[in-house]
C-alpha cells in the first residue's frame, strides 16, 4: 500500500498491472484510447491530443465542451441539464468534463469553435492550460432579515458548480471584504480549497512559480496562469553550498550535527524566496498573486527543503522518509507570496531517483512515447531511466564528482574560464573556454572531450593508460611534447599558463584524472547496461538517449559516445533534453492533468537497486575499459 | 448549500424531508430502527441503545462486533475475511462496524462477551466511548537493501486498516523516533491523519479537554479518552471582561476599533490556555498527552476566538460568517497542548443560537426524544428550542441584562453577597445569600423570586406596577414598611444596609428593576409563544420545559411559572439542565457518532426570526403582563 491515493492517470496503453482499461472510440477522426475507469472524457481527449472545445479547460465553467455519446453509458449530470435542451439529452449531448468515463464509450466530437489555451514546455510538448488555481469573478445580493444566509454560504451559492471549504484566514476577512466591495469579489480557488475572496474582479491576475531545486543551481520561472506563457526566470547557486557541494556532503553535515538540519532548510528557504521576490520583480508582478508554486528537486533536497530528517538516505540501505510529501503552504517552505500560496513538491521514487527525476520523466513524455529511450541525468548522482510507455525502469549509479570538476587535479565547475570542448589533432589543440577567456580549469563537458579525443588519437588506451613518449610521437606528433611528466605523475598539457614547459602551472589531464572519469563512466554504464538486462534489450534497441540537466547540453554526444558513458548510437539520436525537471514543474502548474501524471509515473516506474546485485561488481569492472 | 457535506446521522424516525431511510431488525430483541443509507451497523446500533461486543468502538481493530445478517446484503470487506471462516461467511458473519448500511437488514447480535466502554454524560446519557484519537502500537522490521520501503510506507503497512496521510513535522522526525525506539512506536491518528510517532509503547495515554467557552465564564474539562472518565475541571472567567460584560458589548467594541479584534481573540486564547494546563496539572497529565480539545460557545464569541471579525453578527440583519468553522489546530486558538492537536468547534445555527446551543441540544438529546420539550437557555440573549424528534424550532429572543444583574439598581452578578433566593410571607422577608455573607445586592434569580413572590403577596399588580402603601398595608401588613419611597422612585427593600429606613444605603427592588425585568420576561415569552405557533401546539402539550446554563440551575421554577417566564407546566417537569454546552462538548470528544450528531442537528433545526415578524410586537405587549 502507499501512503495516500494516487489517482491513476490515463495511458495508451493497457497497463502490465492487469487492471481493467476501457475502450473510447472518439469520431470523427476514429482515434481510439485505452483508459482506467473513473477518468474525465475531457481529461483523456486532451491526453490524447483530441481537440474538444473549451474556454474553461474542463472547469465545468464554459459549457463549451459538448459531445455526443453515440454508444456508451454517460449519466446526465446537474451541469448537463442547464447546457442542454431535453431532446438534446435525449440524444446523447452531454458536457464532456462531466463524463466519468465506466464503460466503452463512442463519441462524436464537433469541430473546434475555439481554441483552447495551451502552452508550449519541456521539449515542445503542447499542454492544455488548466492549473489548479482557478479565479471566479461573483456578484452577491446583499443579506437581509429574510435572507440571513451566511457569508460564506452566499458567495458558496453563486459557485455551485464547486464543492468548496474555507480555510480559516478567508472566513477571518470574508465579512468585511464582501460589505466593503459591495458584495462584488473574486473568489481564489484551489482544487476544493476557498483560499481568498478578493475585492473587485481580479480573474485576469493569477500567476505561479516554478522551482528546479537544485544542489547546486536553483532556477525559478515566473509562470502567467491565465495564459501560460513564462514572465520571468531567475537562477542563483544554492545557498546551501557552504555545507558542501553535493548531497552525500550535506547529509553528512547533519549526521555529524543535528543542529545543522535547520540552518540548511532555512539557506534553502532563502534561496527560494530570494528568487521569487526576484521573478516577481522582473515580472511586473505583486507576490500576493502567486497563488500556487512547484518544486522538483532530488530526495535529498526535498527532504530538506520540507525540515525533514534526511540522515537515512545517506547511509545503506538509503531509506526515504516518504515517497510522497503532505501538500504545504509555499510559507512553509519560506516562499512569501499569497499567505495562502501553496506548494507542489514532486514525490520521489528512490533516495536517488528523486522529484527531478520524475518531473523530468514527465517533461519528456517517457511514459507515453512508444519509442524504447535511455534518460540520464549525469551528475555526482546519475540517475538513469530506462522503457517506453510499456513499461519504465529507473536507477542510480554513484558517478562520483569527476563530471562537477571535483577530483580532478585542473578541475573546476562550469563557469567562466573552464574548458568546456577540447578537439585534439595532428595540428594540436584546439580549446573552447567558457566567457570567451583565459582558461583557468577543465570542466566536465571538457575533461570528457579530452579523454574522447585522446583516446581518438590513441595516446589513452583501452585500459586508461597515456601510451610512452616513443609511441606518442610515433602516433600523433604535433602532440607528443604535450604528454609529460609531472614529479611522477604522467600528464597531459591542454593549456601552457605561464611558460611553455612549466607543467606545474600549466592546465593539464592526469593519469589520475584519467582513473577518475574511467571510474565515472563506469558506473554510469553498469548502470544502463543493468537495465537494458532487465529489460531484456539490447544497446541497439534504443531510439533514444535524452541528456537531462545542464550538463547534459553541454555534453558532447560524440565524446559521450567515445567514451562509452552512452550506449552506442547515431549522434543524432544523443539529445540534450535541457532543464527537464524545471519544465516539469512548469507543467505541474499548468496542468492538473500532467499533475496527476507525475503521481502516476510513481506507480508505473520499476526501481533497481544497484547495490543490492551481485553482478554489480562484474559489470563495473568490465565497464571501467574504454571502447577502442 | 451548505459550505460542507454535513454528514447525517441516523435518527429513528423518518426525517421530514423524504429521503430514503432503511429498516433494520436487531434479533433477537427485536429492536427495529430507521436508519439512512450508508450508516455503519455498529453506530446505527449503539446510537439506538442496541448494544453489540466491541472492545475498540468501531475501530475495526478488535474484531469482537460480530452479527450474523439474516436477511439483505452486507458485502464481504478485507478485515471479514480476516475475522471469520470461509464457512462463517458463507453464514453471514460480519463485522457490525464494517457494514454499511445500503438496504434493509435482519442482524442477529450474539450476547455481550465483553461490556463496551462507556462515559455517562450530560443529563445521565451513556455515550459509547469512541474518540476521533486512537492510538496503534507497532513493531515494524528494519529496513534492508532488498526492503527499501521509505518509513513512512513500512509504517503504514503495519496500520492498513487505516486510510492514512500523514503530516508534515510527523515525517521531520519519522526517521529518527523509529531509529532510536528499535522500530517500535505508537502512531497518533485523528481521524485519518496520522499526527504524531511516538517512541515505545503509549497507548495509555491519550487525553482531550472540553471547553464550555462562555461569554462570562469559561469552563474546561479533562478526559481521559481511554476510560471516557474526566480527571479534572477547571473554570475561570473569560478575560475579555474589560472589553463588556455581554456579546454585543464586545461586537461594539470592535465596531468601534478594529483593531480590538487581536487582543479580544488573544485573551480569548490566554483564557482556553490558562484552563488546560490548569486541568493537565491538576490531573498529572502532560499536555503534550492532550490530542484532541472541543469548544462550545455563542456564535459571537467562537467568532472572536477564531479571529473571525464578528461585526456583521452585531447589527441587522445579523450574519454569521458561517455555520460550521473549518479544522483547526488547538494552536490556532492558542492552547498549547500537543503541537498538532485538533480543536473541534460547534458549529452556530444563527447569529444568536450559536454552538453552545447546538453542544445544548446534542447533550439533552432534544433530537431523539418523543417528548415535545422546551430548551431555554437564559442570558442577556435567550435561546430557544422547542420541538422533539420530529421537528425542532429554535430561536433567539433578546432578554437584555437584567438576568445578569445589569440595569437593575442593586443587581449584581450570581457571586457571593449576592441574593439568590427570596420569600415573602405576611411575617417578613427571608433571604438566601450566595456564600452565606452579608448581602450585598440582587442577581437574577433572586430578582425573579423577589417579582414573583411580590405578585404572590399582590404588592404589584398585573401590569407590574407597585401598589399603593395603602393597599399593601391592607394585604401586606408585615412588608408594607418596606415599600416606600427613594426621591420619586417607588421601591420595595430587601434589606437594610445601615439604619432601617435608610433606603439610599439598602439593597431593594425599584419600579424601574420591575419594569427592566418585564422586557426581558416579555422577549423571552414571546419567544416561545411564538415557536409554540409555529409547531402548532399548545403550552399544554409540553411535556418538559429544560433550563440550561447555570442561572437555569438557580431559577426557581415555581417563580419562572409565576412570572410567566415559562410555560406553566407542573413544577416538577421544569427541570434544569445543567451546563449542557460542556456536556455537548464532552460528548463530541468521547464519540465521533456524537460528533456527527451535532452537525446532522444543523440541518434538522428550522432557525425562526424573530425581528422580522410582524406579529412580534402585538405578543410582546401581550407578555409584557404577569399572569395572576
Amino acid at each position: 500500500m502507499s501512503e495516500v491515493r494516487v489517482p491513476e492517470g490515463p495511458t495508451e496503453v493497457a497497463s502490465t498491472d492487469g487492471r481493467g482499461r476501457l475502450d473510447l472510440l472518439f469520431e470523427p477522426s476514429g482515434r481510439k484510447v485505452r483508459v482506467p475507469p473513473g477518468v474525465f472524457l475531457f481529461d483523456a481527449a486532451s491526453w490524447n491530443g483530441v481537440a474538444i472545445d473549451s474556454t474553461c479547460g474542463g472547469h465545468g465553467t464554459c459549457r463549451k465542451c459538448k459531445v455526443q455519446v453515440l454508444e456508451g453509458l454517460a449519466p446526465i449530470t446537474n451541469l448537463d441539464t442547464r447546457a442542454f435542451s431535453i431532446e438534446e439529452l435525449r440524444n446523447g449531448w452531454r458536457l464532456a468534463c462531466r463524463i466519468e468515463v465506466a464503460t466503452d464509450l463512442r463519441v462524436d466530437v464537433p469541430p473546434l469553435m475555439t481554441r483552447p489555451k495551451a502552452a508550449t514546455v519541456g521539449v515542445g510538448r503542447k499542454v492544455i492550460l488548466r492549473p489548479a488555481v482557478q479565479k471566479r469573478y461573483v456578484e452577491l445580493t446583499e443579506p437581509s432579515l429574510s435572507d440571513q444566509t451566511t457569508d460564506l454560504d452566499r458567495l458558496f451559492a453563486s459557485l455551485d458548480d464547486l464543492e468548496l471549504r474555507p480555510e480559516l484566514p478567508v472566513l477571518r476577512s470574508l465579512g468585511r471584504v464582501l460589505r466593503k466591495s459591495d458584495y462584488k469579489v473574486t473568489a481564489v480557488v484551489i482544487d476544493n480549497v476557498l483560499i481568498a475572496v478578493e475585492p473587485g474582479d481580479t480573474t485576469e491576475r493569477m500567476f505561479a512559480i516554478a522551482f528546479d531545486l537544485g544542489t547546486t543551481t536553483v532556477v525559478a520561472t515566473l509562470l502567467n496562469l491565465t495564459t501560460g506563457a513564462p514572465v520571468a526566470v531567475q537562477s542563483m547557486l544554492n545557498k546551501q553550498q557552504p555545507f558542501g557541494a553535493d548531497v552525500i556532503t550535506r547529509i553528512s553535515a547533519i549526521m555529524m550535527d543535528a543542529n545543522a538540519l535547520e540552518p540548511l532548510t532555512r539557506l534553502a528557504h532563502e534561496t527560494l524566496d530570494e528568487l521569487a521576490q526576484a521573478v516577481c520583480e522582473e515580472g511586473g508582478v505583486d507576490p500576493s498573486e502567486v497563488y500556487e508554486i512547484a518544486m522538483a528537486g532530488n530526495a535529498t533536497m526535498t527532504h530538506i527543503v520540507l525540515g525533514i530528517d534526511p540522515e537515512a538516505l545517506g547511509v545503506a540501505p538509503f531509506i526515504m522518509s516518504t515517497k510522497l510529501f503532505p501538500e504545504v503552504l509555499a510559507s512553509e517552505v519560506g516562499v512569501h507570496v499569497h499567505e495562502r500560496a501553496r506548494a507542489v513538491v514532486f514525490p520521489a521514487l528512490g533516495a536517488y531517483v528523486g522529484g527531478d527525476i520524475i518531473a523530468g520523466m514527465l517533461a519528456s513524455g517517457m511514459d507515453r512515447d512508444s519509442r524504447l529511450r535511455l534518460f540520464l541525468d549525469i551528475g555526482t548522482n546519475c540517475e538513469l531511466v530506462l522503457g517506453n510507455s510499456d513499461r519504465l525502469l529507473a536507477t542510480a549509479a554513484p558517478a562520483g564528482p569527476a563530471f562537477e570538476g571535483a577530483a580532478i587535479r585542473c578541475g573546476m565547475r562550469a563557469a567562466p574560464g573552464a574548458i568546456e570542448v577540447v578537439k585534439l589533432s595532428a595540428e594540436g589543440v584546439e580549446l573552447r573556454v567558457i566567457g570567451d577567456v583565459e582558461p583557468e580549469g577543465l570542466c566536465g563537458s571538457g575533461l570528457v572531450d579530452v579523454v574522447a579525443e585522446l583516446i581518438q588519437q590513441k595516446l589513452i588506451d583501452a585500459s586508461g593508460r597515456f601510451v610512452s613518449d616513443e609511441e606518442a610521437a610515433r602516433l600523433a606528433p604535433g602532440l607528443a611534447a604535450r604528454l609529460t611528466q609531472l614529479a611522477d605523475l604522467r600528464v597531459f598539457v591542454l593549456h601552457w599558463q605561464g611558460n611553455v614547459g612549466d607543467v606545474e602551472k600549466s592546465i593539464f589531464l592526469s593519469q589520475r584524472d584519467v582513473r577518475e572519469l574511467q571510474f565515472a563512466k563506469a558506473a554510469i554504464a553498469t548502470g544502463w547496461h543493468i537495465l537494458l538486462e532487465e529489460a531484456g534489450v539490447k544497446e541497439e534497441d534504443l531510439q533514444q538517449v535524452l541528456l537531462a540537466g545542464s550538463f547534459g547540453s553541454y555534453l558532447s554526444p560524440a565524446s559521450a559516445v567515445r567514451l562509452g558513458l552512452v550506449p552506442k548510437l547515431p549522434i543524432l539520436r544523443i539529445v540534450s533534453a535541457g532543464n527537464v525537471a524545471g519544465e516539469g514543474a512548469k507543467m505541474a502548474l499548468l496542468s492538473l492533468r500532467e499533475r496527476t501524471g507525475a503521481m502516476t509515473l510513481l506507480e508505473e516506474v520499476e526501481y533497481v537497486e544497484l547495490s543490492d546485485r551481485k553482478d554489480f561488481n562484474d559489470q563495473f569492472v568490465d565497464q571501467l575499459a574504454f571502447p577502442v
